[in-house]
């Protein structure tokens, strides 16, 4: 077993998964939040979160999607705005062995919250 | 069900007691990395990093010690240096119903990282 | 001449009391966007955030006031919500030699747009 | 005379193109910092910090480069790293009117610092 493996041998694969895209789903939004941006540069600091945050240990797969109309509704007379959880729809894939879990963001409406939750597993 | 609670049907309370916590964890970590500060003001600056996480869904309580060796090699001419994530020695304890999930980052030599991990589950 | 004064022998006292606050409002404003707070650890983070900002250079003292009424507005169905610049209200002070300025961010209604100005320079 | 014009009717030309140059260096530093990454996608990093910034009120252009060698020194057994202050080197140029200032940040060994200063004014 790895120097890195040992940490880990008391949670199973599927925890793991878990844990590792949970990690980098937190870290994401709390790394970029607050950046500035607009329709124009949206792509650019998309492809950063995505490359950044695929480097994370077990990270397969960042896919970021920012919602444009709510960055229209904050746009400023400086045509830009910072860019705030509630934009955010971002699906982390981790891998660990045979087991794939989709950790998402997503702005829930009736809770007034950018939720961060497992959509999916796949064993 | 809970409006909150159908996004989470699909994991045990282990599961998501780990999730929560390994959310906050790289949450924490983005938030307050690069942060300015000194022996003087480490204090000030451990208690808002605990206070904030501890609002996170799930989480019971943060412990944060910051390395004031590693501090002190990193201080610079102007009598302060920026927090970086091999100072961090952090546990958050996150709770669902009776299960309790310890988090802990810690920097590892043989790494050189600081090692985000499940330290303790107790059910 | 000092190795740190050589730099700034371009720019005259009242010049350099401008940059410096400048860029400690704008640090300010993008280390702590995105942290997690409600009523109850407001007060930890303003702290944090004066005490963080104070230790830069030719930073005299930094006032951190967080709009509250934006606060509750912002309020999820977790009780916290994340910091975000238009619910800030902040001055930092730099001093160099007998030139005082005052760096502020505000929410500017008309602007939609939390406004960084120079408030005020004494000298 | 408009209202976002009224609240720089205090400093000269000059003394604006240094303070919004401030405020972006300062704000990109602190955004940014914290990001993993490695030399393959230092590209996208670079090019997000550079139109982001762009954005920002007065600003004409962000070169940013980030020094591989301290990358490289800074590497985990992970193959990524964060990037951190020493690793920066950037150009901010802001512009008011006929005024033109170079903002830069480049580390500087005798200082221990990544230190931010004015390169240059352009009248």
């Amino acid at each position: 077993m790895g120097a890195k493996e040992k940490y880990f041998s008391n949670i199973s694969n599927r925890e793991r998964a878990i844990f590792e895209g949970a990690i980098s789903m937190g870290a994401l939004f709390h790394q970029f939040v607050g950046t500035p941006f607009n329709r124009k540069t949206a792509e650019s600091l998309e492809k950063a979160m995505e490359e950044s945050f695929t480097l994370q240990p077990c990270i397969d797969k960042v896919e970021v999607s920012i919602d444009l109309d709510r960055l229209d509704k904050a746009m400023t007379e400086f045509e830009y705005t910072s860019l705030s959880g509630d934009m955010l729809d971002v699906k982390i894939y981790s891998k660990v062995d045979d087991v794939l879990a989709v950790i998402r963001i997503e702005f829930i409406e009736e809770l007034n919250y950018p939720l961060m939750y497992v959509e999916d597993i796949i064993e």
